[in-house]
């Protein structure tokens, strides 16, 4: 063990075990988590060389081979509750991406939501034993966003009862689906049915793509690998264009909508209930921010305090990064933002599934502000990690740059989150509309409830925007409540202004469309806004939670630093609407680099309590046991460009060069 | 052409060329820029696979070869002017790095300043045919920034007149010169000089390496490269370690110190001439920011002109993304910046050139500011350019994410800016030990000159920070200069601000070291804000200077945009100094959002002025014809992924899969 991880973790005010069962829920779950992880971790089959020394062809097969040595371990190991096969995928796919993977997050679960009985049993057995591999093909290239643009057509034919499907130009061409390029053998296709002339939007097909046997692609279609990309070298993302392609009337999921033999079209009694996988993906994807950015300061944090480097007081020795201020103050703040994370991470899992009990006995009523909550938080959180991987990285210097620490492949790796799954300025654009309903609701007389509940106490609707909040309120920058209570009437503020703006522009224009585009910068700050302070907010109450005092100190310090940065860094914000007075800004200031000193000895045991296994970390930086140039050196000369046959052709070129000067 | 791109084009408000001629400096420039880009563009020696589809061992080698052949036209083509170099090599070295870079970066530069006549008569021309190539080796695995902590050491042998060169730690391998790890067979090494007994501190050593020949490390040599990394793939960074390894003493560089054949040192006179490189290279990445946002800047407008996406007003043709509101805030802004940074980069560029011509005349006055201005605008810019490309890729939607887009290139092969060659927060710290004198020199009634001329007005020095800066102003928020004076009041205000938490933490603590770490933050903030007043001062000054209307007009109203876009991201600076009022900030949100709509026309033709050569951009989104769909199709049927040998091996992972379930 490093001297210095051990002096730092003989130091913490508190024992890390115990805050790692508030993260995971429970004593019994941290334990259960363990069980699952150690079958991985203890496992030889899924040894393999680092990916980084891979092609990207190579880091294919790997992920391949990996991808059905899961499959079968978790048959094996009898891990079917979701949340255990989450952990058991966590683990193995640090740093890694599934190319089966989507046959059973979208292929599977969208069989059994939209196909009848009969369809299920034709394709579910071949599906779960992936003689039959299925993709999700739904974005085009010149279409994501924007659903009812995609161009693919489905049109069907009485006379054989088959439907035709075509890409009728190069931007209807499937693109971007995981293990498309070359893993599955069929897809879900999305595209506009068209029965007895008439369009009737989109609708999803069982396609099959490649012939069994050979897995050469079928005749009518052209599919393949869309290229290198960030990250993600381990997926075969795909395209998939096809030309007067027939498949059989009972390849469309009939569960809602049908078209009958004959090609008479019969509606979908209800199209809500779709709503719910996408609020469940982007309430997982808040976790998954907490998570990520939790990784990233787990290894920059333990760097840091291994890394020693120039001088604070001349001739002593070099002092561990992490007491530079500058290092706190790039590093604190984030993990602060990682503990937030992680408990708006839990509380959407825990009410998504409230909520979907309520659904599941027919009581809508609470949807559309999950739904509301669901696109802001992911906009939100995955926003802040992706700018917080970076910075993290950035903290540790030269060898940040290095894949030995592994941040470089966990943020090509997260990215992707800002923009999958409903691109960011689009979710906050979504969160905006409820707002904006919320706001014309009491506007009208009616209460609001839940999150937004706050718009009930706006004074007053009809005063000029910077008056608003003006509500008296003297701030306690040591009260998470108080603080809570800033980031309300900030957003409070901030939703009230862009619906002052919103009606301004709707009085000089009249389109409430070209209204709300005119408006848009404005409504993406308010739910910025708002989801602030729902993450303050929700830290905050996670407090009262806490009965163990150490652990509650600790969590305390946290929230306070989240919320003072946020309040720091947004300052205009909070002095605009007299929230604040300048001279609490300065407190403010002062406050935070205080709180950076108390944190200071606590910094390893909180990144040691998110219990990240060290070989999951895929790190030599962030190793528990922190001895990094020993590894580093180890881990270098395995570098491909160090094998000979590099020299041979080295010694080509420079002789002909030599030559010729 | 796309239709879009002509419809763009033919309705900007000006000529994209006259611009090009500004940026360039001169009609003439532009001309002689471009005959030199053409000689590449046309060359078929340059052409070659495209190097997102290979491995980094196949990467290595087309580097190799296109470094050489380089070397060769340079030679042919007569290229030696510095700043026609750079036009070659820019154009050469697209998303690409040198291998063979060092050599005339690094050690022929080093051995010319540092070397004897005898010295560069024994290496120079050798080196200057590659049949010595050179780099320079002066990082250790665990030393970066504290060159003093270094710990090779070069012990003088009398007995022999050697020095033996040893790595006594792990730590003390040199780790990261460029070209070390295959390519080089010669370093010039830093290391601690130890003769008779005693450490003189760091010196330079003409190392070699590797056999002439056979290429192979030689005796006592332990050489290789470090591993890949977050971009840079072509490059072979390396590690060198050294046991007892000897070296004549006339390998050690003896221009300015020296050591006698009977092991005595003689000092040197003076090594404040050493400044002046760092000051080059620093100004360089200057320039090196602007150019790289500008380019990220041309892909992403040049696309969100081409691409269509959902619906403004419903019923019309999906618009150009570029007409979304969020869109031209993401974009136009860091458009401004692009141009800020130009200008900011030609400055520093001139400045050093002016400040250079002084130093050869003996005259060291103004070295002191040069010197903190290059290293706070090289983190300012590197900063704000590293987080831009990434905004500029992620408007980009998913197209931004593969690498057809060219700007993930564009992103890791600059983000090392950010760290090399004086990491951000180091760079800040220099600028605010510079402030800090500056502002100590007025107090104690000495006026400062330069740009820091405005810390003479300060009106007092004995009040509050938070009362500061109450100069009676009234911000006009369209006037540039206007602008530059609220820029210069905030510089003010927290230059003091610092220098009075500085000396409160001295009266607190005694020591001044452990002060200013305690201050550190504080002076950070101080330093961007002086930065951010140059940026603005320079780019207002530069409208002055332009004679053509047109130009002036967009160029105006990029500067209104860059500075207020500042002002509003910083409002709490801005009002916590009563520099501005808070209906002040409302109008500058709304201004700015007036300003996306003025500049929207000219979007494209402003991206065009960059003149950045089609295939430069290594972009299929950002052609200058914009045929982005087809050209995408074409490139991702290319990737290696989609060669017959990968479904083979897929197919047997399939097969023991299906087998087993």
């Amino acid at each position: 063990m490093n001297q210095d991880l051990q002096k730092e973790r003989a130091a913490a005010s508190f024992n890390p075990e115990l805050l790692t069962h508030v993260l995971d829920g429970s004593p019994e779950n941290t334990r259960r988590r363990r069980e699952i992880e150690n079958l991985i971790l203890k496992d030889p089959d899924f040894q393999h060389e680092d990916l980084n020394f891979l092609s990207r062809s190579q880091r294919y097969e790997v992920a391949v081979r990996k991808s059905a040595t899961m499959v079968e371990k978790m048959r094996k190991f009898n891990i079917a509750d979701p949340a255990e096969i989450m952990w058991f995928k966590k683990l193995h796919l640090v740093n890694f991406v599934e190319p089966v993977g989507l046959n059973y997050s979208m292929f599977i679960p969208t069989l059994l939501n939209q196909g009848t009985t009969a369809q299920q049993e034709k394709w579910l057995l071949s599906s779960k034993g992936l003689e039959i591999i299925g993709t999700y093909a739904q974005t085009e290239m010149g279409h994501g966003t924007h659903l009812r643009g995609l161009e693919t057509t489905a049109t069907y034919d009485p006379e054989t009862q088959e439907f035709i499907l075509n890409s009728p130009t190069v931007t209807s061409i499937k693109w971007w689906p995981g293990g498309l390029g070359k893993t599955s053998n069929h897809a879900i296709v999305l595209a506009q049915l068209i029965t007895q002339g008439k369009c009737y939007g989109l609708h999803a097909f069982i396609v099959p793509i490649r012939e069994f046997g050979t897995h050469k692609p079928l005749p009518g279609i052209t599919v393949g690998d869309i290229g290198p990309k960030f990250g993600y070298d381990e997926m075969d993302n795909g395209y998939l264009k096809m030309d007067n392609y027939r498949i059989p009337r009972e390849n469309m999921l009939m569960k809602h909508a049908q078209v009958k033999p004959d090609g008479t079209y019969v509606k979908p009694l209800s199209n809500k209930l779709t709503y719910g996988t996408m609020v469940f993906i982007r309430s997982f994807l808040v976790g998954e921010s907490a998570r990520c950015l939790s990784k990233a300061c787990t290894i920059a944090i333990r760097y840091s305090a291994v890394r020693h480097q120039s001088e604070i007081t001349p001739g002593e020795p070099e002092p561990q990064i992490l007491d530079y201020q500058t290092q706190q103050y790039k590093l604190f703040p984030l993990l602060a933002t990682a503990y937030a994370f992680q408990f708006v991470g839990a509380y959407m899992k825990e009410t998504y599934h409230r909520i979907n009990e309520d659904i599941s006995q027919g009581d809508l009523s609470e949807l559309p502000e999950l739904h509301a909550l669901a696109a802001g938080l992911k906009a939100f959180t995955s926003w802040t990690t992706n700018t917080g991987i970076e910075a993290c990285r950035m903290a540790c210097g030269g060898h940040g740059y290095s894949h030995c620490s592994g941040l470089p492949n966990i943020y090509v790796n997260f990215t992707p989150t800002c923009t999958f799954e409903g691109e960011n300025t689009v979710m906050m654009l979504q969160t905006a509309r409820f707002l904006m309903k919320s706001y014309d609701q009491v506007h009208s007389g009616k209460l609001v409830c839940g999150m937004v509940s706050y718009l009930n106490d706006l004074p007053s609707q009809h005063i000029q925007p910077q008056q608003v909040a003006v509500w008296p309120t003297v701030v306690d920058i040591n009260s998470p409540d108080s603080l809570t209570e800033a980031y309300k009437l900030r957003a409070a503020r901030l939703v009230e202004i862009a619906a002052k703006n919103l009606q301004t522009e709707v009085i000089h224009r009249k389109s409430k469309e070209v209204a709300w585009n005119l408006t848009s910068v404005d409504l993406v700050q308010a739910s910025e806004a708002h989801c602030h302070y729902v993450a303050v907010k929700l830290f905050s109450e996670k407090l009262l939670q806490i009965q163990e005092k150490s652990i509650q100190a600790v969590l305390r310090n946290l929230c306070l630093l989240y919320s003072l940065y946020g309040i720091s860094r947004n300052a205009g914000d909070f002095l605009q609407g007299s929230i604040m007075t300048e001279s609490q800004i300065t407190q403010v200031n002062e406050r935070i680099k205080e709180l950076l000193t108390v944190i200071r000895p606590d910094a390893v045991a909180l990144v040691d309590a998110f219990d990240f296994q060290d070989v999951t970390l895929g790190s030599v930086l962030g190793r528990y046991d922190g001895n990094v140039y020993e590894n580093l050196f180890e881990w270098a000369k395995k570098s491909p460009l160090n094998k000979t046959e590099v020299h041979e052709s080295y010694h080509k070129h420079l002789k002909s060069l030599q030559s010729k000067l």
